[in-house]
């Protein structure tokens, strides 16, 4: 990979992760952690949400993003992504004073789009049956001597989504698990990596998408398997593989690893929207399918903490987990 | 007035605050603050939102009810209200081992009914053209020894709901404005009391219906001045008339008071629905009216507060106000 930080290649540590929250500091939010009464009641034991859909951009990956970047003395980033990750690049990017292009399937929902040339990008879209993306990126690599930045696979990535694990371990006294939603592992690797080093009692629990097990298929080979099109409602979580990094930190730290349906993922979300009054995508709706669907949920212990890991949801998929419902919340 | 407080009628101080927040702790929250970009956005002015509708049971309430109760010797806790104070006092109740009754009219909504049965309390109905409600509260009074918990017009509650201000004022540096919904002044007494003690250079300004502009008719006159049938989609801010003490703290410390229409807190919720993705009740989205409506948007300065007194909101009325929207938040 064409980044300067090849010698840094390395699983971060709780230091790393207390670097990063000082350089974000002012820029993503210390997002709240709060219980919901409701869930907790429902659930028999304490369920806090930590709320990162109040993240300026709505999701999680403003911390990675601006944690990599402001560390980049290149003027041009690259990411290709059509989704949240590449709204964290271009926001940072921005925030920054750097140049940023985005490169994006032909296919990307059009406001997604605009999010990110609002953010000030430029978007360079290709063909969905052409799968020369990573040469389009190289073309524009070797051109500029722009970085690319990985939506996972990366320290600096990884040491800042670690961040919101950081908040959790001082936003809560104690707690006996963290449920985490898994797309490449930066945001489940960072976790748990602070929470294992300041609350090692506590579990961290990843959960993925029937449709893309990559972690859990990866965890059970001992290497980084890649699904053959990966798909699910969440698309925050449907990445082909996690990485070598992400492996190496969820190998050492997370303790258990669940799939998840569509339905029950839908189900989730319905569940917040009306008892948590929050608005969760669906992949930030993931972690609260443990619960629901009542896997292993004794392992989880009394005091449970949900990662909401983002809220870019359309008002269309809102107002259908709305319908078929009684009248009051 | 029956209570034991007698001898402290007197409008609290940001010590009695600072009292109240160390009784209230670990039962009511000490709830997020955020700022939301799109709303600063699209007002040219950072807005941040404190989100009372994360406490336990969604509204502020139970800041005061609980700073209250907690310092009574009385079992036997008595209420007049159909509504949030009436849960407020029953949940407060419930955890003090107190015995309460919430005395209702016969029309209350079913929900909120259920609700305070829930949490423990009996509830006594009267008829809606019977206005012996306080003869009722009266005979339970003498009969059983209760104390009334009075909605807002009470140096305890005062000081209770000053904790959201003492909150705020923690957790922003500096801000010019804060924005506050009023019903019978209780929570924008508490606050201004805070906020004028702790950031005496920012302003405190209430937002009431054109329904029941008590408030503000009430510091034209100098003098408590009673509305005939006030009426609001706003049901948190209808009480007839503020208190003497709630009146004293308002004209001391707060700078201005708006009055807005049931039509513009309805595009309040909207609004906030859709860019700022929290649940409020009408109650709470009153503030945003102040920006919506450019009343006077200059005098708020560069850092607005608007506190979201609560988010008991139906599910029925947030999907109307999902109705002939755009698709994508």
């Amino acid at each position: 990979m064409a980044d300067g930080f090849m010698d840094q290649r390395r699983v971060p540590e709780l230091a790393d992760i207390v670097e990063a929250s000082k350089r974000i500091e002012g820029v993503a939010t210390k997002t709240p952690l709060v219980e919901s009464p409701s869930l907790s009641k429902r659930f028999g034991r304490r369920v806090y949400l930590k709320l990162e859909c109040f993240q300026p951009i709505r999701v999680f990956k403003i911390r990675g993003a601006y944690n990599k970047i402001s560390q980049l003395t290149s003027k041009n980033i690259v990411a290709v992504s059509s989704g949240n990750h590449g709204m964290a690049v271009a926001y940072s990017s921005r925030l920054l004073g750097k140049k940023c292009t985005v490169i994006l399937p032909e296919t990307a929902v059009q406001e997604k789009v605009n999010t990110i040339i609002e953010y000030g990008a430029e978007v360079i879209k290709y063909g969905r049956y052409n799968i020369d993306r990573d040469a389009k990126a190289r073309e524009i690599i070797s051109k500029t001597g722009a970085t690319l930045v990985h939506p996972f696979n990366d320290p600096d990535i990884i040491a800042g989504q670690g961040t919101c694990g950081l908040e959790i371990a001082n936003q809560l006294e104690d707690f006996d698990s963290v449920i985490v939603p898994v797309g490449g592992g930066g945001l489940i690797s960072g976790i748990s990596i602070a929470i294992k080093s300041l609350k090692p009692d506590a579990k961290v629990y990843g959960v993925e998408p029937q449709g893309a097990p990559k972690l859990q298929a990866a965890l059970k080979a001992g290497k980084i398997i890649t699904i053959d099109s990966p798909k699910s409602i969440a698309d925050g979580l449907i990445p082909s593989a996690v990485g070598d990094l992400t492996l190496e930190a969820c190998r050492k730290h997370v303790d258990a690893v669940y799939t998840v349906s569509d339905d029950e993922i839908l189900a989730a979300m319905k569940l917040l929207i009306r008892e948590a009054h929050i608005f969760p995508e669906p992949s930030g709706a993931a972690p609260a399918v443990v619960l629901i669907s009542n896997k292993d949920v004794e392992k989880l212990g009394e005091k449970v903490v949900l990662v909401i890991s983002g809220g870019n949801v359309s008002l269309d998929l809102l107002s259908k987990t709305l319908n078929g419902r009684e009248d009051r919340i």
